[in-house]
């Protein structure tokens, strides 16, 4: 029988490419997408949850492809009227963009979760895979670096462009954070746990940091195989690389396998590296390059019949 | 000497009729214009204020000159959004308009209060009388209806376009208003009072419900004077007479004028109507319609320059 339901751990831009993938080479109804929260902001008034709407934009095709992020055919109206008004903005924030955080923020402020929320837009939008949200407390990563101290995470990410040097991150919130029982039954019924090839740093860790997260994932009999966020020692996008240096990491896969360490089982590193020098139990290479939809889905598709043809031998 | 000093009492459009004829029929810098912000309200997590940012919209020539309210040249593609993320807006957010909506909630959220945040806003704008809000603290009107019971103000004025039979008002919040440094000292400085033409019951009601206000009025020896909001017992827009009559009032200047009370020493009807039965200090007639720019301006020349003549006499 083959492994059919598949969790999904991800971040936004670099997930959101698999996440695409699984969602066209997979029953999509068997497929659950956790997200990443850690970087969650408020602004202006409105809660914005950046890897969330990354991957409902993604998996609704209404992503803008040039980015990975943000809405296709976006305008910028009200961001350019600011200026008027004394405000200069850092942060961008499309007319269409807008109006997911505002109709998010008036749920929040009515007592609604984010993971409802979440699944509204996602029904509204015909998604059929879920997308959860990793947590529905309010989680901040903040970043301590050696040119401005402790940034919010937009702030070192968006509005420094991820130049500052990284010296430690910090996750506010995360003591008081739950997991989510849609997260907890979704692990419980898994067949496969992916972790995605984003960021283990800025995107995964804060979802294994959910108190009793990494025990659950621990906890199951089943693959729990991570994508490489590198090939040849670089991410395709973003810091990764940038930061384990920071970090005092080498950019290798033993790295990525390492912080991972026993929450994975099984690690897929690209085709161009060599067999990372670690024992897992599930341990071999694609072609991981997703630069364009087609092969987002061929990934899939290798991932998935690898994974299946392994666990079956 | 003549009477240079003025403070004006007003809501939304109509009002801000008036605040532009005075602007401009004066030097500005002596111009104080204090703005109901009884009808602010929350919406999508952001505050808005109509009043205030219609006085604002007006004094620095971006309104939407056809509606009175709103910003000319205005698009709605982040309401026309909401409905693919199964949102039905009711109330009409222009693109241009939110920038002021989300700039003013991010002050509010970061402590600014309400007058040092229209401040902004007006010098930004280039602005030069003062607009100031009626009070810092956040007052809501709520209409009790015949067809739907208590309605916030909005939902009555603009969902249900003010069509519901009005049973009473009630001004949630008032009690813990106080009165703003800023307007007492306007007041104290001022050499005559004016209140504009808007609705007294929505929109003059509420700034002299704000504790203090009716004493603090009463206490100056200055003529304050109420332009009328009736023409031949019709309001020019909005619901003036209808709520009259739905409170058993007949929709005349008399009942205007003692609704008023002695926070009024004067009294402007139109040249179309009778003179009013009632004894006051200050009491003519003008042609009080002003449905062009030009108008505006006459109808606020022709007002100062009366009441200078009367007083001086």
């Amino acid at each position: 029988m083959a492994l059919e339901k598949v969790v999904l751990l991800v971040g936004g831009v670099g997930g959101a490419k698999l996440a695409y993938g699984l969602y066209h080479a997979m029953p999509p109804e068997n497929l659950t997408v956790i997200v990443n929260t850690g970087d969650d902001f408020w602004l202006y008034g409105l809660r914005i949850c950046p890897d969330v709407d990354t991957i409902t934009y993604t998996l609704s095709n209404r992503v803008n492809k040039t980015t990975g992020w943000g809405v296709a055919d976006e305008t910028f109206i009200t961001l350019e009227t600011m200026p008027l008004l004394g405000e200069t903005p850092w942060f961008r924030l499309g007319d269409k963009d807008l109006a997911l955080h505002m109709i998010r923020t008036q749920y929040l402020h009515k007592g609604k979760n984010l993971s409802e929320i979440t699944k509204h837009f996602a029904d509204s939008l015909g998604i059929r895979c879920k997308i959860v949200p990793m947590a529905n407390e309010f989680i901040e990563t903040k970043v301590d670096t050696v040119e401005y101290g402790e940034l919010d995470f937009q702030e070192y990410f968006v509005k420094y462009r991820w130049q500052p040097t990284l010296k430690s991150l910090r996750l506010a919130g995360i003591d008081q954070a739950t997991l989510n029982p849609i997260i907890q039954d979704a692990i419980h019924q898994a067949d496969m746990i992916i972790v995605g090839p984003s960021n283990p740093w800025l995107s995964i860790n804060p979802i294994l940091s959910i108190p009793g997260m990494r025990d659950l994932l621990r906890s199951t009999h089943i693959p729990r195989i991570a994508l490489t966020p590198l090939i040849q020692g670089q991410a395709v996008k973003g810091p990764t690389a940038k930061i384990m240096q920071e970090m005092g990491l080498s950019p290798s896969n033993e790295s990525v396998i390492d912080y991972y360490g026993d929450v994975i089982n099984g690690f897929v590193y690209d085709e161009r590296d060599h067999q990372p020098a670690r024992s897992l139990e599930t341990l071999f290479s694609l072609d991981t390059l997703m630069d364009t939809e087609a092969k987002r889905i061929t990934v899939a598709q290798n991932l998935l019949s690898q994974i299946n043809d392994r666990i079956k031998l």
